[in-house]
């Protein structure tokens, strides 16, 4: 993965793990089936004071704990006619329901709690309204062109999947509304307020059609200008962006101030922006899968380092049988290997690290490759020739016995009859009972097919949010270690 | 990652690593410096059949042993005039370097070797011609209206990033040479080939990008009928088109049969088309950037257990200052985290696998959760309870010790001073030995930052086709273990 790719997801974690001290008064503004709260609303704006749809309105980074996904949750203040907007709220989210776009942030869902409205969208993060993004902009610093044209056609591009709808923004769409994701994606994040707020009927759908046009243009002559203040005189606006960017930028962005047109009147113009975003899009398509093929090997090795560590040093298992099942027969081979993997040292008792060794080791391990590696006994008395192919019979077989033991374990045997798993004691109970689970309980199994079959899903590629937050939070949300699963 | 994205790649890896016999004559065919080569005619063809420029042509998958990448190599046999070749293939060279389109493939190199030409392209797993693709369905089985129209959209737009460099394909498109890779995507896979055969100079290049264009035109109505036989009567697969699909849609394929036109008549003819391809490459890109984010956290375990077994068990480090260094003070903790991890046992003596535990466990010992677990000693006389924060703490400072345990190693300060190093000897060296390097050749160190910080590239993310090619292959392919670093 570049690097580039790296730590913008990792940041995009973090911002997805940050919460508020759980003793933060404004915890309680959200309804208790949500958690990791985490405002998202600039720090400086007055609590209370009136957002773009005319009423106090709040956002929060949340978890809900019933699907374990992330969520902006809005909150929005002082409604009147409590009763009306739950049927709003209702009818909001079913008209929504028919807007799938990668450009409009989907709602999904709208309630009434404690005398507020809340909206549930889907939470990017890293995501800033084009407000803060112009502010933090100066106007020297303008956008090319080809930019530009890529922002113009995502927003005409979500209009037009909204409006083929029968759907509109009904003038939601502002600075405030529209947030910038990643590298120069746009989405309009607004779906559904201004049906809560105005109610879901309107006879005027022609008029709000019209509004979400120039909203649109209105947008990219403040992006073109990179200046907020663009509103108080358009002209000027245009004159300004004629005298930066091409004719046919400045025609498309300036024809909705000029005469009423649809989304479709615009798009006419766009060819030139449509045919350079869409080469974008499939060399950066290519891109991605490209990086994604080369992570398929990690997961791999990943699986493999999972049946090593099960396999051996193992303590317990067989004592009756043997001596020390981990030390004996195949299981000594995979040691050694272990051994052979992490432990070279140099001759003069040095220890040797080399991550390139560790990753050639079980790529070929994996691949079950033919050439021979001399493995030594600890004691450097004996040198075993095996080849990786042999390693990995080794490994394979043991895991399969290991698993059949697992499988002849009273508990396993309970679990599949359906009854509650008896609760473990001693060493095992000590443990399960620190996890907050008994071992019956505590997910899915392991089988054998699991860790060699290529089309199983890596490890923790459920739900990554649901995860994440389970492993950082699980102490402080008896919630969170449950939604993993 | 999703399982149908799962074995799409692992069935591209393998496509990669197939090869031919060392003892197979077809190995001959291509200059000595490619190795792991795989035909990819079809079987059927007879070698030496004139292909589809009217020379014997075979296509191969091979490495660059010079570069570690996997190329498409093609041959084109019985030329005349091979002095003059070679200047035809440097100017195709520098001719189509100026095209970079994802459905272009790209011409990475033509050269005259062995009395024949050879044009190496990028290689696409899995790729299967149109001719091939077309042959292998039915007419009843007919592609969906909006499929064609993403095929048309992006074989244009393969034409206009061609035309707009003044190049053009010369009649080279045909549903040989035209490739579909993934999911519906098609890429022309003859850039630079009719340049090379024909020479790079034409007076008639105008009338080429008219070719180009009922080329496309042909193929999209060979496409639309499923039929390779439409070439018969080209009115009658313009007649089934418009009994089958919509007039916008016959209107655009058939253009270029009734006038000349130029690729952008073709695309203003697309709208629908384009927009709607628009969206959804919008929205695979945002699915493909969530699965990556997913695998972002799997190499974060990787490097953990790598740790983690460099520091446990190991028996050789520290003979002299201590009993047993990996037995004692932090690094107990740390043999008992990984019992914890990886040997859990029920309480009638079974062991108990639990891909789920051993998951949560690595990413909370990741972020350095403050939950609190107990550690059992083997013996069981003993219990730790510690948290995963000071697990994590343990292991990195364990690591930190081993690291500069390492940098003491006379053969790390050799190394570090320019010299030769010290071939090893003893353990190290028989080991060293069968891997086919000394210590010190073996690739980058590993230095402790380099396991703790995010942005490094993962384990193994280096060129996948190399170091899957140095996995498998290192015992047979002397140059291929070292084209991974």
């Amino acid at each position: 993965m570049s690097p580039d790719l790296r730590s913008y997801f990792a940041h995009s974690l973090k911002l997805t793990m940050k919460r508020l001290p759980l003793s933060d008064a404004r915890n309680k503004e959200v309804p208790k089936w949500f958690n990791l709260v985490n405002p998202l609303d600039d720090p400086g704006k007055t609590r209370g004071a009136a957002g773009s749809c005319g009423y106090p309105t709040s956002v929060f980074k949340v978890v809900n704990r019933r699907d374990g996904h992330v969520y902006a949750l809005r909150r929005i203040d002082n409604m009147r006619n409590v009763q009306a907007l739950e049927q709003c709220c209702e009818l909001a989210v079913g008209l929504w329901k028919r807007v799938r776009h990668a450009n409009v942030v989907p709602l999904r869902q709208a309630f009434v709690h404690q005398r507020a409205v809340f909206l549930v969208h889907d939470y990017w993060p890293g995501a800033q309204t084009l407000h803060d993004y112009v502010n933090a902009r100066s106007m020297s610093n303008a956008l090319p062109e080809n930019i530009l044209w890529s922002l113009a056609v995502q927003l005409l591009s979500a209009l037009r999947a909204t409006h083929e709808q029968k759907v509109s923004f009904r003038g939601g769409i502002s600075p405030h509304t529209v947030l910038l994701t990643g590298r120069n994606r746009v989405r309009v994040a607004c779906s559904g307020l201004m049906h809560v707020v105005e109610g879901p009927f309107s006879d005027t759908e022609e008029k709000h059609v019209l509004e979400d046009v120039q909203a649109v243009s209105k947008l990219m002559l403040m992006l073109a200008c990179m200046s907020t203040q663009v509103k108080d005189s358009w002209q000027d606006a245009v004159d300004f962006v004629s005298s930066r960017y091409s004719k046919e930028f400045t025609t498309m962005v300036a024809l909705p101030l000029h005469k009423s047109c649809t989304v479709y009147d615009m798009l006419g113009l766009c060819s030139r922006g449509l045919l350079s975003e869409l080469d974008e899009m499939y060399s950066h398509s290519d891109a991605l899968e490209e990086q994604l093929c080369k992570q398929l090997e990690t997961s791999r090795l990943n699986r493999l380092l999972f049946k090593i560590n099960l396999v051996t040093e193992r303590p317990e298992y067989g004592k009756s049988e043997s001596a020390s099942w981990a030390e004996t027969g195949d299981r000594y081979i995979i040691k050694l290997f272990r051994d052979y993997v992490f432990h070279q040292t140099t001759d003069d008792g040095k220890p040797w690290l080399d991550i390139g060794h560790i990753v050639t080791c079980l790529q070929k391990l994996d691949v079950g490759s033919m050439e021979k590696i001399l493995l030594n006994s600890r004691d450097g008395r004996s040198i075993l020739m095996v080849t990786y192919a042999d390693v990995r019979k080794c490994i394979d077989e043991a895991f399969v016995e290991l698993h059949e033991a697992h499988r002849s374990s009273q508990y396993f045997q309970l679990k599949m009859a359906g009854g509650p798993p008896k609760p473990a004691q001693g060493f095992a109970a000590a443990q399960a009972a620190a996890v907050g689970g008994m071992p019956g309980r505590r997910g899915p199994m392991m089988h054998p097919g699991h860790m060699t079959y290529a089309h199983q899903a890596g490890a923790g590629s459920g739900n990554p949010y649901a995860a994440a937050a389970a492993a950082g939070h699980a102490a402080a949300n008896p919630y969170a270690h449950h939604q993993m699963y």
